[in-house]
């Protein structure tokens, strides 16, 4: 079996651990490990199988050798650094911004569009967190029934806004609860026991960069233009998984016995819809799992052929980390 | 100015005690107030203007010489003590389920329909939470431009399962920062950190008793059984207000400028729709306010005339006791 040579950019990230754990259990074949990050993690060491590997700085010179590099750093050093990695002969997965919409560039969700790999010129984009996650479930729909639009209003954990995002989540709580003073330094607004509007810009649109994602990333993964999508996205006060609700209109009329049957038989799902005893996906349930957890499967009164459910997907994995191992493991086939 | 002889029933709960502030922030023409509760809340005093008053038992014979009862008890205890308040001469406004889509109770919120007031044979009924909380901005919409359909996505804090519940969520919180065992006893699931599908049963369509409200009251309060509503509602750890996400479609085309005048200038609503610097509804913005918070305002392309807005709204206020003294307002008029 053929090993490859990788290297992980951003790897002392909330993301980029999670890569290095996802590599591992997933008994990646990886011949070599390279741990890439900036200026100030140089000397940390982090543990990889029973080996502890140096983290090195990412300079334009650390792509030699590397077959594979799963980077998760800023849309902005991605775009500085990514092309070097190319030029070096190593294949990119980027788990930035930084590509995504780039027609030259795949964005893949391998459950969804597996075969869009083959076409890459050296970068593969990593879609959207919440973008991900709402289209694993709603792919199996768009194929047997065709979705004519649909709205996600999302629950987004903070592990999106990174590590400290989240150390500030545990300091904010810890605070309000003894009475202290709250400060807010990686987020815009107090997160703990508060909610928010997506703090990404604005656009022309009046919607925010993250529901902008979804809309436009949903799109491409899907190659479908003429599906109409709305998002509210919202951040709220929990560590590290996300859950939307999503209402949709299906092109084509569907029993949800045959919907609930379709979810439980696709790749990376797993229905969670004991409507005895009230236990649907949560955040915490589906913490550091693979599988995005679908509930509250009903049929939609709004719309002809409607259908809502609710979701919830680990942010840092199959949000980032592990749909990016996902899909170095298509490269590896 | 006629003063009026006040009752509270559930006087000790989050809702009771707002009710009592609110009497006296409002300056309410009080005559004399009686505090009404379960048995193991005699002894307590709880303070009304200068005046410390004992809370009383709650029994078929606490009514005589009362006006109006504000009510805050359970579905089931209004069922059994709303009419013999009625008997003994009182007015009833009630906040629990109990009597809600009783067609001879109206269901009232006075910026929407304050004429319903007039046709109560004892009771008026005091909307649910979440739908009092959307109705407040949707009602100038429909009016205008008159609503074919909407979906409410809710952020509901657990302050509308009490006291109890909210210490449940700092308990939580703390137990968990101090890794701790969390201890769940007022909810089903864990809050702290997590959210959940709103705990309420599951009816045979498949959505829950809390959504089915707002399909339901809405539709009443509203006096329009052809809207079309859709809603997933959940349970998220913040104290006191509600957010929700509301994509709408109206009948006819709608300027955002207009929409952003009109909704400005109708009764219980600030416009908070900061585009420059990110500010919109926020929970902590919205509590211990009268208001309902109004912001991300925007064109919904899923719709033919869509609209998208986030709101937040106390729930202990407009979702319940403000709501309850507005209509005891009306009475008064």
């Amino acid at each position: 079996m053929k090993k490859y040579r990788i290297a992980i950019a951003g790897a002392t990230g909330a993301v980029g651990a999670e890569m290095l754990t996802t590599l591992e259990k997933r008994n990646f074949p990886v011949e070599s490990l390279r741990l890439l990050a900036s200026k100030r993690s140089i000397g940390k060491k982090l543990k990889f199988r029973n080996e502890e590997i140096n983290v090195e700085e990412l300079t334009h010179d650390s792509f030699n050798d590397i077959d594979i590099l799963l980077s998760s750093t800023s849309g902005t050093l991605s775009k500085v650094f990514s092309p070097s990695a190319v030029k070096a002969g190593a294949v990119v997965v980027d788990n930035t911004s930084a590509f995504r919409m780039d027609p030259n560039v795949p964005l893949v969700v391998p459950e969804v569009n597996p075969d869009d790999v083959k076409w890459h010129k050296g970068i593969i984009a990593n879609p959207n967190c919440s973008t991900i996650i709402a289209n694993v479930p709603l792919w199996p729909l768009y194929k047997k029934y065709g979705i004519k639009r649909f709205i996600s209003c999302t629950y987004q954990a903070v592990s999106g806004a990174g590590v400290a995002a989240m150390d500030e989540l545990s300091e904010q709580s810890e605070d309000y609860l003894q009475g202290n003073e709250i400060k807010s330094v990686e987020f815009p607004h107090q997160i703990a026991f508060n909610l928010f509007s997506h703090n990404s810009s604005i656009a022309e649109n009046l919607f925010n960069e993250e529901e902008n994602k979804m809309i436009n990333e949903t799109r491409k993964i899907f190659h479908d233009d003429s599906i109409l999508i709305s998002a509210t996205c919202i951040r709220v006060p929990v560590f590290r998984a996300h859950a939307e609700a999503l209402h949709i209109e299906l092109k084509n009329p569907a029993e949800l016995e045959d919907i609930r049957e379709l979810l439980s038989a696709s790749p990376g799902i797993k229905v969670v819809d004991d409507i005895e005893n009230n236990i649907f996906p949560m955040p915490i349930d589906a913490s550091e799992k693979y599988d995005i957890l679908v509930g509250r499967i009903r049929k939609d009164p709004v719309f002809e052929n409607g259908i809502s459910m609710f979701i919830a997907g680990d942010q840092l994995l199959k949000g980032a980390a592990l749909n990016a191992v996902q899909i170095a493991e298509l490269l590896a086939i």
